[in-house]
């Protein structure tokens, strides 16, 4: 085969086919995979008699750079995203489905990538998920819309709105690294791109701890998210649906905001606002009761504390508003 | 509220909420969905401990035309193309999630267009069926990427693989309307359009006859898929995953032809082409055994015969491989 087969050459049935060829496959009988990828429908088990699903979308040149991210980088990210979505409901991932659309003159050695790094990322992240299938579609910039599957293996879900007065807040997995590397990046600044790349790394191939969802979940976590759009941001979605306040400890977060410092002062950006605003590390914010053992891997931040009375106060830091503290722009 | 709020106005994450308000909710508590929108993941009932799972894209501009599809249209389009992909497992269609991408310019009232398609069709095609979650992305052109969830109602799937030699071929629904719908857009003229309206709108809406999924799977049906590339298409994949062959018959095809004759020599264009070559009326084709008694609303149209010795015989009409017969075009 040529090296510059491309989905027109090629058809997109037939890439589609040869992407599916590529796909990992389940090894052992006890997989959730019934009927895998090539008929109508996949047939996938659901042990408990429930499934959770979740669905995310990336789209080149607003959610990607063909520039900073290869096709295995897309394809690491899709599965890391959305496997953090089904473990921010205390659910293992067993499998997805991936929806693309590529221009018709993409490479077919391009989509191998990105099933290549989709492959990797269910291999580390989440060992039990499979890809069961797929479609592929003509498009003029590349789309990528993932739906994925868990298993919540009998347990209750955890939601946003079981977040009590007086419960601890925690965080699971690391803070602003996503976004520092997509500063660096953004500053073309070679030198400081190639002396920090394990921060860009994080924003190319995200690697969130999905195995802390079930362990949060046994731990009885009273609420949780994935903390995707930062955590002010999603620590707000959970004191809104839980109908609470939550306050942070600067103290608390320093911890994430000094492995930053180094790259923050080379491109002279503000390390603290990664910490409260980037959310591409795709860590889990969980609540806990107050004499709860926390989960390895989980860090107290801050308390459930009752709605404060201030306008826009839903996450307050050290005791003020966020908002007056000046960080409205992480609000966005 | 201004009619020319959009989503850059509104802002993809309120246009989101905006979008799930307006979706049509569970009335009865006999509904799968446990864990509706708004959180991580939504949380679906699997019965019998199974479901299944189809994913399909429409792109703009490559799958459609604004100027010949609304905003409804598209909604139904969707939502019909991918239920009929969970009917031809023999399932019902039980939820959905919506990924989509449009650009920031896009009228929040384009958005409540789609979502009351999606909403009708749910309603009219699949009433036990809900859309439980959905991802809202900025994007130069529109896409729509669906997945959908079936129930199987503890019956076994009915995959493509199952085909008999002696089976009965027979097909549920209509052939060649959405493809005659399509050239009548196509050919520009609109005194033909609005003749056989009729056709155009099974282009733009489809109704799937989704619950002769079912009815096909409780009469033992071997083997089933939605005809979404044309009856030629189509049986050859049947054909070649049960590895038979499929014979049809040119006069049991006749009256899905007659009707389209109109419309056809109106611009001047082959009926019978449409017939064998138009896969969007999402029609089911299956397989029964020779004695089983066809459900109402399938009609015989062939039989499983062994696989025939001539290259490219998949299918055969009266006899003759079907790209003998001139027609390669629909193989393309």
């Amino acid at each position: 085969m040529s090296n510059t087969e491309t989905v027109a050459t090629l058809g997109e049935n037939l890439s589609l086919k040869r992407v599916i060829e590529r796909l990992r496959k389940p090894t052992d009988a006890s997989s959730n995979v019934l009927v895998g990828p090539g008929d109508d429908s996949a047939v996938l088990a659901a042990p408990d008699g429930r499934f959770c699903v979740t669905t995310d979308t990336m789209v080149e040149g607003h959610d990607f750079k063909l520039e900073w991210s290869s096709a295995f980088d897309l394809g690491w990210k899709a599965v890391a995203t959305n496997a953090a979505d089904v473990a921010a409901m205390g659910a293992v991932p067993t499998s997805l489905v991936i929806a693309m659309g590529v221009p018709s003159d993409t490479e077919v050695r391009w989509l191998e990538g990105f099933v290549d790094g989709a492959n990797a990322a269910c291999e580390s992240l989440a060992p039990r998920c499979f890809v069961v299938g797929g479609d592929l579609a003509a498009s003029d910039k590349i789309f990528i819309a993932v739906t994925a599957f868990g298993d919540l293996q009998g347990r209750e879900p955890v939601l946003r709105t079981g977040a009590k007065v007086g419960d601890i807040v925690a965080v699971g997995g690391t803070l602003g690294r996503a976004a520092c590397g997509l500063a660096l990046l953004q500053s073309g600044n070679a030198d400081a791109i190639n002396t920090w790349d394990d921060w860009v790394n994080v924003q190319r191939r995200p690697e969130p701890a999905i195995e802390l969802g079930v362990l949060a979940a046994q731990a009885g976590a009273t609420s949780m998210l994935d903390i995707s759009d930062g955590l002010a941001k999603d620590a707000a979605r959970i004191a809104k649906a839980s109908k609470v306040s939550i306050a942070l400890s600067r103290q608390a977060l320093q911890g994430y905001e000094a492995v930053l410092e180094g790259a923050a002062s080379w491109i002279d950006a503000d390390a603290f606002a990664w910490v409260l605003g980037g959310g591409e590390d795709h860590s889990l914010l969980a609540t806990f009761a107050a004499d709860a053992t926390l989960p390895r891997g989980f860090k107290r931040i801050g308390e459930v504390i009752d709605v404060a009375a201030e306008a826009g106060s839903d996450v307050l830091l050290d005791g003020q508003p966020l908002a007056e503290l000046g960080w409205d722009s992480i609000w966005g």
